[in-house]
């Protein structure tokens, strides 16, 4: 347990970085808040690096004697008000945050370590699907994404380098804890990575208003799901790099879907095969 | 055309109060903002009772030139740039925006003149399926939960008393154009309204995290589906109604979707099987 009441301490310091993407991804490590997401995170076992705390804050007491039960060895971080807002992202912050270390490294930021070819080396090959984002932009989309995902069963997300950071605090709270469970794989040219797991047997799949195929039509096995960015859809070279095309077919006038209700959409019509392929065998 | 320049102007006045749902219910008219969504109404015919451009704001030069064309009939009025700002919901307003009619009188204002028993007069009962929303609270989930409604088609939507106000500027905003094509059907007592549905051969389903029966073993005739509330789920109230409870299967950790999300599956599996349907026949 340590108390620091400066601003200018070195750890305040670098907690406050963590605002920024850049830090986030130099560190890797990620900023929650709150006692719910805290509590998740103890019980996924997720890194946690340090426990700040507000002291003086109007429920602090509260959560000293909730969490201390829980976290006897880890890292209590004591400090006055005006520092706990300093470096909470919430409007009204509920007085404890924690700074947590990432699943993994990813793609990213083992590039210079690794041969040229080799985008897929923290991929896990043996999934039937693997979901990957092409620049989507809002945090509460992808955090809703992440949600979903981990509902099926996924434990890994590829995202493009423009998809929004997965460890903003905003798509963080929208996770509702699966932030800690799914491997978020930033690909620094997601093209590439996609060319690679093609040559390793996988289909690359995007959703077109053109397609004649619907997603009720076409199995779920090693394919690679593209959920395109909320205004443009799939970028024009992952298109041209696809094995195949399908439609959500809609019987109203709207012609498109949110991002996240549409890769819910798909991802439960894998649900449904998967079970139903279960009951066969 | 007219110039209005004072604050204290009585339609003014009228238009900044359509910011609160009390006055949007009494005139039965909402606000929307953007050439994007002015144009959808258009597209859509909707009811258009006034546009308000911004004068001297810095694109209004466009806006004007853009809009003139397709609504010559049209009331506009010009207002300097702090009345557009005091009427207007965004922060950086685009400069136009429009009061809009709402499609037709909701159950709850008509009331006072109906029979006690009828809370469905306003229901079209022709439909395959109902979607009932019990206590939805985020205005984005409730944008997305009428979009996802348009595009499989659905006209209408019930809402209860304690679901967030469909008319709400953020709401209006993600619905992407929806709003002007679903009925939203305010109902004073959804109970109420869902047991005289049952009278009318309608069954009630809701998705329980204990049900036995997927969503993906039910037929989708003639039912009502319930979303319920993002932190509570369906009520008990109308839990003890419904004839049906089924689950959505998820493979993963988490036990819950995201409330649009989770209409967005069921709602295409409704469409996976009217699809499957009309290949038989």
């Amino acid at each position: 347990m340590q108390r620091i009441s400066s601003k200018d301490n070195s750890l305040i310091k670098h907690i406050k970085r963590l605002k920024e993407k850049k830090y986030r991804d130099e560190y890797g490590e990620f900023i929650i808040e709150g006692l719910k997401v805290i509590n998740e995170a103890i019980q996924e076992k997720a890194d946690i690096r340090h426990i700040v705390v507000c002291d003086g804050c109007d429920n602090s007491e509260m959560i000293e004697s909730h969490l201390k039960y829980e976290m006897a060895r880890l890292d209590f971080i004591y400090v006055p008000q005006n520092i706990f807002k300093m470096i909470s992202d919430v409007e009204n912050p509920q007085g404890v945050l924690a700074v947590i270390g990432k699943i993994k490294n990813d793609n990213n930021q083992e590039k210079d370590e690794i041969e040229e070819a080799e985008h897929t080396s923290n991929i896990n090959l043996n999934e039937d699907i693997i979901l990957a984002l092409d620049d989507i932009q809002d945090p509460g989309n992808l955090g809703t994404i992440l949600r979903t995902a981990d509902s099926v069963g996924l434990n890994q997300i590829l995202v493009s380098k423009a998809t929004a950071d997965a460890y903003n605090p905003k798509v963080v709270r929208s996770t509702m804890g699966a932030i800690f469970r799914v491997n978020v794989i930033e690909c620094e040219n997601l093209k590439e990575t996609l060319k690679e797991l093609q040559s390793k047997d996988y289909k690359v799949m995007t959703t077109s208003l053109k397609a004649k195929k619907s997603i009720y039509e076409v199995d779920y096995k090693k394919k690679i799901i593209i959920i395109g960015n909320e205004a443009n859809g799939v970028s024009k070279e992952i298109l041209n790099i696809a094995d195949e095309k399908v439609i959500i077919p809609m019987l109203g006038k709207t012609e498109s879907l949110n991002a996240s209700v549409a890769t819910g959409v798909i991802l439960y019509e894998y649900v449904r095969q998967k079970i139903n392929y279960k009951k066969l065998l």
